[in-house]
């Protein structure tokens, strides 16, 4: 396993979904920055089961709790260790599927990589679950990227094949949170819910499309060749269980359009070099301009769903079927929107520090 | 910068577009493999210049030297350099452009993050010349994943809007190389020239897509969460310049899909497990999962256009136009096939080399 | 901070010294090897505090806590969390010293680097407490090592300047658990003793040295240029605070010797190339040669001590004294024993994979 | 191989004693600072062989070329590339002793780890040789650290059991240049050239003792627990072939110490804390305290020595002896002064930009 993101603000991830708990080290974040278990929760609070129509029924009180790495309510410089405890776990189900591996999720891959040693309920390592460390880190990490005055907001922008409406800036940040889907289009949020209810009904599930925003990112950040800000936001993006593609800016319909289109220009804004449109979405040549750092990321539906589906045992290799009984998202995008965030804020921090942007001391 | 790239095979890149050359080191590679300047050069000239009617008409020899590691006709287990030697440089045009950052190119982000101390001809750094490290040492990569049976093939999907109609493997196999565009559809590749003529006529540009495919990979490679085979080749795709996105199977067609539409069934075929589909493009949980490796990548449009484009004069802060008359390639997707076939070749290794499935000594 | 080390067996530690507690994280353990909370207790017990007289009273259970990464008794490949929890915390001692760096601390340096924000309670994250997380992580390394038959022991040599006889490795492995300072010569054991409570009735301290031994390494741990054998050990020992150089084989005495006295010629043994002395402490351009790794490092005697040593107050920048009452060893040399094991433990895990030499899944 | 260090400072090296040249490539370095070939020559020049009574006869003109990464004489940010060639090169005398592992060198270890597949040649990609790189990648370093005002020197202390006086640090730099050695003791100097033409003689080798000292280093460097001041330090000295121990400070005399006499205790000294000794060799809990960084590495005699010595042809498996005719330094001591500089100056580098203290460009 390869559990760490990062290279000076440097997460380390453990846990699984039906184990003891889940939990995340920060390696790498300055000392003096005012964190509190509160500022961390909020967050958490927002990728909550339940929070949402489409959400499993699993209650998790998801508490953070502060190990390492705080003193008198400030990052000590020692790393930070922060962790949930897993309370309402129901493995038992999982017990019967053991050897059936559920299509779609990686209960076949990870059996063979690690020999059946692997901790097989809930999909262990592989759950959603873990996606909490990425929340909690990215506490962190939104906080010192307010420093720079780095804001990050993320939302759905497409779900069962409906789209949103494109949205301004104002409208995302007003609009979004008015709905349980973090939508900023409230006309076509109306129809996803019915989109998901519908499916929900049939025992299937729905994927769809997260729009990432980063405004007022400096110009650079990004350390080419390879450790571009694109590639290590791509890289970070699909550790997201269910992404399966992302792109930027104009992203895949640039495909169509010819250089001249494609291309922004530069001028002068309040004595400010910015460019007229931006296509490129906030980043040339692997590093950012200026412009807001504008990604999607596409989430595949829910693998898990009750219709009964074609596996093969792979204790005995023979053809069988599986029907997955236990609680599970119909639509995991609206719980997703939280996690892109917070997986912008840890790449976006990580190359600020790298850049030099954020001191090692906050005053 | 950050010119390394994976962990147990390991390159590191350098040279600039107009400097002395460009080269690559690779750490890492087992001992015991044959390797020669031929082998390497065979892959290198399918990034040539001047291979395709869509290519600037700058004429490289692009003759590989092996300056290291390389004992006997095998790779010794010391890091091995390899390196083209620039030739045919006409820097002389880029003094006057040097502070008229062209739209879409890394000239103004690199301008701010430098201090302006980059080499600014012809990109410098940041040029697609670069891509010929990832050529040098993807050609070492396939040779080591060839011990596995690993194949890899990339083709043009699409070209400025026109898109290539599915092939099977056999026909991208047997098309492809059939035309400069390295496109299995004959028709469609007959349709993308003509646009590419069209275009260059206007002194303008045209991106496409192009579909990266791994056959034969085995079960198990990646390691989650973060540095998963879908996470590895994302970052590293975004190392090529022009590439703006990435999806892995059915990507982002995946959205608008039901779970029960877009999971793969587990199937048995010649007493192997398979998948009936192959919605995951290889890969489950960030593992592969026996299946064809499968990506698509857009790259946008040469930036590099005749047209006059607005700018910014950085030096005197001023609104200024900038218009480029050096040779530049009018759609650069063809040359880029074999650098996406390359940097799978690199990701796959590396990750192979981490799954324990190559030996330490090729016998 | 930087508080990981290894590369394919990469630990990751946090805690402090009078937080909640300390912990690590274990990266890149193969699944399937059987781990229990006992097998890492009872090396855990060897550096607890009271098995000692040489020790500091303060009474600490230190009870590891498996938080992730074991499932039914086996390791699962995934990350592996191990837990002591703090519960006999006296900081309130602390805070009267808080602007008075003690000499031979890491007060000062702390204080500088991260502005004040460290936490400063006994020594906190530059607390010897934090050698626990090494011991924990070693205790599974060790588990590791024993399936290619690797045992390692070390022992102390010298203890405020009386130094042991050289002794076999047979008096070695039976004797040295007879007496509390881990020492393999009784005699000088007993002249230790007495000079360690010689000392704390005045108040001091002492140092010593200790000498770490790992037999049946097999022939090319060890990865040339940088990260060789030495190097990685040397590394790795300086993270225990207090010590202050590491030699290997003949050592600093190497540099009286000539070649011809130092060179350790080559013979056969039962069919197998041995040599016949052992200069080179087992490791020949940075690679271990089969022969026994032999390494010493030399532990400065406990900077805390209870006579006053002039200091300078650091918030008024005046002239001071500073007398500690707080619980410390008076030499902490014999529960560092285990310690030098584990980190030698850690370090050929390390590269025993990174040499391919443990499988991914233990059988 | 692992043939990268640093991590923001971060040089890969390549090449062989036999093959076409050695070579460097940093990443990460500031762009903006000055650097010349001639800069860099200085401090190849130094390490020469032919300089110094005591080396080998084999004349390498080891002229640096600048491949990559100085643009118009300053550093552009990107990747550094420097290379000498290899010109001089006799490798017909190494092929009868192919199979012949010299006792002392890596020959034995390479041929196992690398089956057989490694450039024997001159002991290839061990060779001494290959310190060039690192005094070229050095050169870099100290033009950077010399913006912080950071000033290296080493010197010899001993050489086959002759120790040189302690000096002053006025004596040091005044006398060490005087005589070939590199030792600031002219008496003691005189004594070691004698023995070492003794030995000569006799077809033997010495080895010796070097002092590395840095001034004018800010307080803080160094990333605790791990990547330590003292941890990197050792660990990059580890990689200058013969160095078998390296202690900073008191060292290994520091074992027969009280605390009370090894700790420094703090003054004030015109406004600045100081230590009144340095026991602790500018190094508390692996932070730089702001007193001189002083080192000591053991250098072993030259393993290549003229008198015949027992080994095993490791192809038939039977034993035999080895002399060896080929060049060699009788003691590689004073070639090695100026490595040993190199090594404290990347290691210092490399932690000054962790710590943020060098500006990524310098204006």
């Amino acid at each position: 396993m390869a559990n760490s993101l990062g290279k000076l603000f440097r997460i380390t991830s453990f846990g699984e979904s039906h184990g003891r708990g889940v939990g995340v080290v920060i390696d790498g974040c300055p000392a003096g920055l005012a964190v509190t278990e509160d500022d961390i929760q909020s967050e958490l609070d927002r990728r909550r089961p339940g929070a949402s129509i489409a959400a499993t029924e699993r209650k998790e009180a998801d508490k953070v709790e502060i190990i390492a790495g705080v003193f008198n309510g400030k990052t000590s410089g020692a790393p930070i260790c922060l962790m949930v405890w897993n309370r309402d776990v129901a493995s038992g189900s999982y017990e019967k599927t053991r050897f059936l591996p559920r299509p779609g999720q990686a209960d076949y891959t990870a059996f063979v990589k690690y020999g059946g040693f692997n901790d097989y309920r809930g999909g262990g390592r592989f759950s959603g679950r873990n996606t909490a460390a990425l929340v909690m880190a990215g506490a962190v990490a939104r906080r010192l990227l307010a420093i720079l005055g780095v804001e990050i907001l993320a939302h759905t922008v497409a779900i069962g094949g409906i789209a949103a409406e494109p949205k301004g800036l104002a409208e995302i940040r007003e609009n979004r949170a008015r709905n349980p889907l973090w939508c900023a289009d409230p006309k076509a949020a109306q129809e996803m819910i019915k989109a998901i209810e519908a499916v929900k009904d049939e025992g299937d599930s729905l994927g769809g499309v997260i729009e990432g925003v980063a405004l007022n990112v400096p110009v650079g950040l990004g350390e080419p060749v390879f450790d571009t800000l694109d590639g290590e936001l791509a890289k970070a993006m699909l550790a997201i269980p269910a992404v399966k593609g992302v792109e930027f800016g104009a992203g895949f319909s640039a495909a169509a359009k010819k250089g001249s289109e494609n291309n922004d220009p530069f001028a002068l804004k309040d004595g400010k070099i910015v460019t007229v449109t931006n296509n490129a979405g906030g980043i040339l040549g692997g590093l950012s301009n200026g412009m807001p750092v504008v990604l999607r990321v596409v989430v595949k539906p829910t693998p898990s769903i009750g219709k009964s589906q074609p596996t093969v045992n792979i204790k005995d290799m023979e053809p069988a079927t599986v029907a997955i009984t236990g609680r599970h998202d119909v639509c995991i995008v609206p719980r997703a929107v939280v996690v892109v965030e917070s997986v912008m804020a840890l790449t976006l921090c990580d190359l600020a520090l790298r850049a030099g942007l954020i001191p090692k001391v906050i005053a």
